[in-house]
């Protein structure tokens, strides 16, 4: 079976809401439930709230990855999702997560990038 | 403090030892002696072998993250590094890890990406 690129969005994020961006704890579940929604295998993860401000996630997909990067003091999050297609076509899954987290952040898109890798 | 862009590149190897793309066990030290010789800070991470071929590890380091795909099968390597340059400058270092990683599997670079954000 031939090398299928999967899509990797890279984002940063601006005029989020100002409670989410500094909890780790409150978007777990988003995330938890987008994965289980979309047949998604999380195999581990790590989720690190910074003492100061923000937070860290990130879980390691079989599909890939995703990562959430949070600076309330600069009210910017940056934000990746990078899906495999090898198994099965996920390109509107990294889209739909994106969306998923730009709604739940009430932000603003400040930059995108879709690459396919 | 101004919110200072980092450094992420990602690249797509190839060319790669045939036993070193297969092995998380094997990557490990690599990844932590780099981590710890260049004052990076590790809180947490996932290595995942995948029984039939290849294998994931994704550091979350409190400078950003770093992740490797490997698919043997293909002779591919997907890699991402992105480091912070919030509390010092890291671009150097971003470039230092890549090159590890490139010579670590005697690869060829077949495309890279270089983006600051």
């Amino acid at each position: 079976m031939l090398y299928k690129p999967g899509l990797h969005i890279l984002a940063k994020l601006g005029k989020c809401n100002n409670q989410k961006i500094k909890s780790a704890l409150q978007i777990k579940p988003i995330i938890d439930t987008f994965i289980a929604n979309n047949q998604l295998c999380n195999l581990g993860e790590v989720y690190h709230q910074f003492s100061e401000a923000g937070f860290t996630a990130i879980i390691c997909l079989s599909e890939s990855h995703l990562s959430i990067h949070t600076w309330p003091e600069h009210d910017i999050v940056n934000f990746d999702i990078y899906l495999s297609n090898q198994e099965k076509v996920n390109n509107n899954t990294a889209k739909s997560f994106f969306e998923t987290i730009v709604s739940y952040f009430e932000a603003t898109v400040i930059n995108s990038q879709f690459i396919e890798r």
